[in-house]
């Protein structure tokens, strides 16, 4: 299973009333964070996330805004006990600019980061979870996130039972190793159907919308993306600073065939997102504006 | 007159029922900000006080939650429209510091960076305010700030008529400047006493009690000090770390003659220092535990 959260839902600038975006996710005890704004260790805290089960920490880009939190966040991590290495992943260039601002932040642990174009097929792991980078379109170098929970194909019993496979040897085989009884050699291809469907998230801003983030997307369980701007009369805007509209938003999701749209990163300007909601809706019906610390909890499918 | 604001109180870590410590002053719209914590910008908006205005940031040291907010809050100082230069202090070593953060944030704004040890009298001035920073002691370079509005003389009318110096003339001179009447040059002190007492307030976290301490706090109207730990049970914790308890707060503020006492960044530890007054006020009478968002306003006495 996986349990994500949106944890902030401004763009720009953090507002008394809503956070910077960042994301969250966690299986079995493995935690990933998107993004890190000014306030995001606050933000977390207030959606009862706890910072030290943070293993891998994706950036989207270097604006201040998805950055800026970083130093402080990984000094508390230091501060309640960690010692185990942090993973951070980010666009080309990111690396340099991390050791700038870490230069307030004497950790405990070490800090492992990994430069993607998002267009190489980096894939990295964070306990069972895979994360997919992709490039998208911002003013500066910029990255999508896919989060995918994989799950094994289905076990079968009937078909151990008959080549008289020990009980004991069955989770083994499940987990796709093979197994070695009175030398015969068994591979798990043996006993265990292909994969099923697993569990399919991806996290999108500061970007116009393009084909690469209706790809990461496709027949996925929830999309989370930008929609700075909640009509299409600052289209133009959204065009000049590299960011998208909810309709631009809702219309990658609907190409996507996702499950379900998160719209977040929305402009100081936007009073009340949700009064806008229609203008998403309209065009793809299963879309919800973000709110600071919404979760949702995902098992695999029967 | 001046207005003062302690923005926050927290010590070390954001948390979020209390925002990191950092304070506020202006006079005729000329603000000074002394530390910038992650989150500063969100506590300032919180407690209705402008950034555009701000011309001065005083930093105390280069620990990060005294000067992880500094990029976010410039940048949204240049989103808001400000252009005009932002002077900023700290101990030495800290511009090299400033630098690396602010590869985060490109401003429409020139940023004066300005180092001093806190031993060499420098004085800077923001508007009427004289900003006096001397040294403190904690784990790194740290200074602890002076901010005095002073206040000229008493201007006597009498003596102007019976100089025969034109009304129009009173207010330069009232003002410290020299004039020239038929020929006459008139100096100030021919009609204005000798300098009053002004406003005067003293700032000083992350440091052991030091006699500097004292010294620029001496008849002060108001002291803002650190009181990381409420009880001397803490004491050793303090030294090791260079903080202060509430105990050694007070004992500078009663040797200094202070007329008022605000402690600040408490230990998250504490979670409500309020209980603990009495450690203090024992000691030194006029104590207020420090609130997040509480102000004064002062005037010249009459």
């Amino acid at each position: 299973m996986l349990d994500v959260c949106l944890i902030g839902t401004s763009g720009m600038v953090p507002l008394k009333h809503r956070w910077l975006t960042a994301f969250h996710a966690v299986s079995e005890g493995h935690a990933i964070l998107i993004d890190c704004g000014e306030g995001t260790q606050i933000a977390m805290s207030e959606a009862s996330l706890r910072l030290k089960p943070i293993d891998t920490i994706c950036l989207t880009h270097c604006h201040a805004d998805h950055i800026a939190g970083l130093p402080g966040l990984l000094l508390t991590m230091g501060n309640q006990g960690r010692t185990e290495k942090v993973t951070l992943i980010g666009p080309p260039g990111f690396s340099e600019i991390v050791r700038c601002l870490l230069v307030i932040a004497p950790l405990p642990f070490d800090v492992i980061l990994c430069e993607t174009d998002g267009k190489s097929g980096h894939v990295f792991k964070c306990g069972n979870i895979e994360i997919r980078p992709f490039a998208v379109k911002h003013v500066m170098p910029c990255l999508g996130y896919s989060l995918i929970l994989p799950r094994g194909g289905r076990f079968d019993p009937e078909k151990a039972r008959a080549l008289q496979i020990p009980v004991r040897c069955w989770s083994l085989l499940q987990k796709g190793e093979t197994v070695t009884i009175d030398d015969k050699v068994i591979h798990p291809e043996a006993v265990v159907g292909p994969p099923r469907k697993g569990i399919h998230v991806v996290y999108s801003t500061d970007t116009r919308p393009v084909p690469e983030i209706t790809e990461a997307g496709k027949n996925s369980d929830l999309m989370v993306l930008e929609g700075i701007y909640p009509g299409s009369e600052k289209l133009d805007k959204a065009k000049e600073w590299g960011h998208m509209t909810f309709e631009e938003a809702a219309r990658l999701a609907f190409n996507a065939h996702t499950k379900e749209l998160w719209l977040t990163h929305f402009s100081q300007s936007v009073e009340r997102p949700e009064d806008f909601l229609e203008n998403a809706a309209a065009v793809f019906r299963n879309t919800k504006i973000g709110k600071d610390g919404m979760k949702k909890h995902f098992v695999f499918e029967d």
